[in-house]
């Protein structure tokens, strides 16, 4: 029951307070996430529900069912970050459904050809949210550059910490809610991993900017990089300081990231991506797959013949997350953009006004 | 534990927060609110030590004691939203322990003469607290209609979101929190209620207002009716179906009812309610406490006889609960309008400055 | 986990609010906080293992570990607080590893010499972490008595209340947490000593300020005093009176010597102290050792010679924790005024832009 509140909290408040960072969004930042959680909450037990009745499957009690679908939504929440302030209501609820459906077709595709451990397969989440919002946000119109309104002022970004922080706090949890056994390790090598982004993320920030100083934008993605990046292996690192590695690798990646891709050359790379999801959820993602590549590669050393399967496997599985994501993410954002649902003009982009009285 | 924690959390924080949407009335909003559920949980226990050692029935455990403290506590949390910002702290002081005493009362008269089990009884907290503070309401002075400061801007609205999320969040918490079995029955159901409420409320607010836009004062108080709502029946609902359709329709009676509340040509109903607590927790608690008595028809449909009683005994209950928070809130407020008391001048209501340097 | 979870809210998110009061200091308060304590548990993890080591005592798990390292990490925060504004990021830092060591040095000496036990033991933060604090603080210049950005706004206070409400809601959590039994009872006792603090923090700051008024900064104080003093005897206490005196007392001397403190005409207790904790945290950790001392002679009463020694190595404990703060506290202050550190000139104290992009 504890470990549902969490996540339940973690994903309402959390996320609702980690997306207002924008000076006149907020009241669509909290709002329009509790609708897209409780809608998405809401279809992911109905498709799970579906799906056990298909292949007559025993069914879970309910509290694990509900706490699954929590942990599902993150990626819908995700992808909600990467067109924040871009969508209408509508947009962002046909988003939801189509997300989340598509999100357990990959997670079974996972499962049954890829044999995936089901609770690995829903720490994919980050790496499908991130991909799904980037590939919707490309075929929305980019905001005018010269918009005032794409910014943040310091209640904003302090009332965005407030979510960061929550998010921070409840990440252990995060990843150790779907888990029977190895819970306290998973917590503990979290908690380590996110100690260290946090540290790295203050570092790197002071490095990468001019007079040394910190930039919160930073602060609030690489902080988290920690606990996305530890998700998939946090059962399975035996020493804390793997999961440190993991950490700092994560948080460097993610300052990095934010750096280039804000001078990025590259047209593709360049999509406008309002909270930075591709280097605060996407990156360390990435990272965290190829780290529990690595990491099978070294405990299982001898036997060469079933690793390169389980190699193959597992990079396997996140091509197929990614691609999935790219693929239905850009067919749902061509019809997002379909006149039908009123589109929001770029004008009126990151406006509560136009949708609060 | 932790069960009691998330009740505090809600009691303190949520409510704390839930109430600050008045734009200079935030310090006494969560300062009051502390100040009240602390007093009101010390006279809660000593009460219902009174009550123990009277009929010499053995004593419970200390934390169960002040779990049921802290949730019998919330009918004066609801109460002091009504009469938000017309009372000055001597008066809330003593509202506090009148109203807690009386709710007691109220409570074993229905465990006594109306067989209300003990865990049902204390849900009757929202709607007791709804009429008691309506009724208590009805004798303070009305706000000039002209004031500017009965009013929030983004900034306060914000913080009340923050507020209203945690109360989401913990609700699921605070409906389970006293029953020993079935508990995560109450999680599923409760969740599920609150989250067709919130669906509801986001649908039906763009459904009145003009234009289609949303209006931040529906979603706050509109979210939380299902929770309300299935309080009484949470643990007997055998589909989460049931839970969904009182969810709905909870939100639906809160938007219509403040609605209409706002325009109603009767001047009995038309109360100034600073927080909206009759459509936001009075209205609800009567649909759910109809649904129990709905339920229990549906159940147990075939011995005539003893169903005839059991639903007399319940509206009964329902009955008496109203009818003492509504008399004994007059008769407060009357008391409480004192010349003795140094009543706030309507021309001070909702200024923190009156009470705080 | 759910023990671990509490603390780690508290310590990060708690903390991290409750020192956001100054008007223009926001970011750095939640963000510098969230940095010592990342900080802080490593290192205190790590020293904890190295004693471990040394000593050859069996290792105990890893999730007992960290929840122990975030509860010692409080004496950095609050010793943080009383340069709050004053201290840039690198001597943060450095106060950080020192403080932490220090304080492990102390438990041990405490442990080892004074029969101290290790709950209690840790229990010493808030007073170590006061007075290191205070010392330190003592070497820093003095802002300018006519800045205005010492100061706080009214959101700003609303933000820290936000705090203040996370904190007092955990406190029965920090309290308990590394206790193996009596649990609830510590819960039990420390909520009603924080429930008695709450109502005198308002009585005592409606009596000592003009008009009668609240002043915000007292609340923020005085809620908290009470599950200060009853940290050491919280398991001991077998009548919840006895914990709700504590608690009356310890707001007392709060309101007082925030009172008094201020129109000191000794400048040695006049050291500028950002956030009060000489009388938030010192003055009620002082009175919980003092209440600790006289629980036990009442308890103990009949055996003369064992009761002095008991005594003696209470008040010897007590002794020991201050004065190493106080020493230590003062070497480290020095150092950190050395030129190496570019101190921050004491006109750019209290400046989010100094540190910010």
């Amino acid at each position: 029951h504890a470990a549902f509140q969490d996540v339940n909290h973690m994903v309402i408040f959390g996320f609702g307070f980690f997306l207002t960072f924008l000076k006149r969004y907020g009241f669509s930042s909290t709002g329009f996430n509790l609708l897209i959680v409780v809608l998405g909450v809401q279809c992911s037990v109905l498709i799970e529900g579906l799906f056990y009745f298909l292949f007559e499957i025993p069914h879970k009690d309910g509290l694990k069912r509900i706490t699954k679908a929590a942990v599902s939504i993150t990626a819908v929440v995700i992808s909600a970050g990467a067109v924040l302030g871009k969508t209408n209501p509508v947009q962002l609820i046909l988003m939801t459904v189509v997300e989340i459906i598509v999100f357990h077709v990959s997670r079974w595709i996972n499962s049954i050809y890829l044999q995936v451990p089901d609770d690995i397969g829903v720490m994919h989440v980050h790496l499908f949210g991130a991909y799904f919002g980037l590939a919707v946000s490309s075929c929305f119109s980019e905001p005018s550059p010269r918009s005032e309104k794409n910014a943040s002022t310091p209640k904003s970004a302090l009332l965005s910490m407030l979510g960061t922080l929550f998010l921070w706090v409840f990440w252990p949890s995060f990843n150790s809610v779907l888990l029977v056994d190895n819970k306290w390790e998973v917590t503990y090598n979290t908690y380590f991993a996110l100690a260290v982004s946090a540290v790295t993320a203050f570092t790197f920030s002071a490095m990468t900017t001019k007079d040394g100083k910190f930039r919160m934008a930073h602060i609030h993605s690489a902080v988290l990089a920690g606990g996305v990046a530890v998700g998939y292996t946090a059962n399975r690192i035996r020493h804390p300081w793997i999961a440190m590695i993991l950490g700092l690798l994560a948080s460097v990646i993610t300052v990095l990231g934010s750096y280039c891709l804000q001078r990025c050359p590259n047209p593709a790379l360049q999509i406008h991506d309002s909270s930075g999801v591709h280097f605060t959820f996407g990156f360390p993602a990435v990272l965290g797959g190829l780290a529990q590549v690595v990491l099978l590669v070294a405990e299982n050393g001898t036997s060469l013949t079933s690793l390169g399967y389980s190699v193959m496997f597992h990079i396997g599985a996140l091509c197929v997350t990614i691609t999935m994501a790219l693929i239905t993410g850009l067919i749902t954002g061509l019809i997002l953009n379909l006149k039908l649902f009123k589109t929001t003009p770029a004008t009126k982009y990151f406006e509560d006004q136009f949708y609060w009285e």
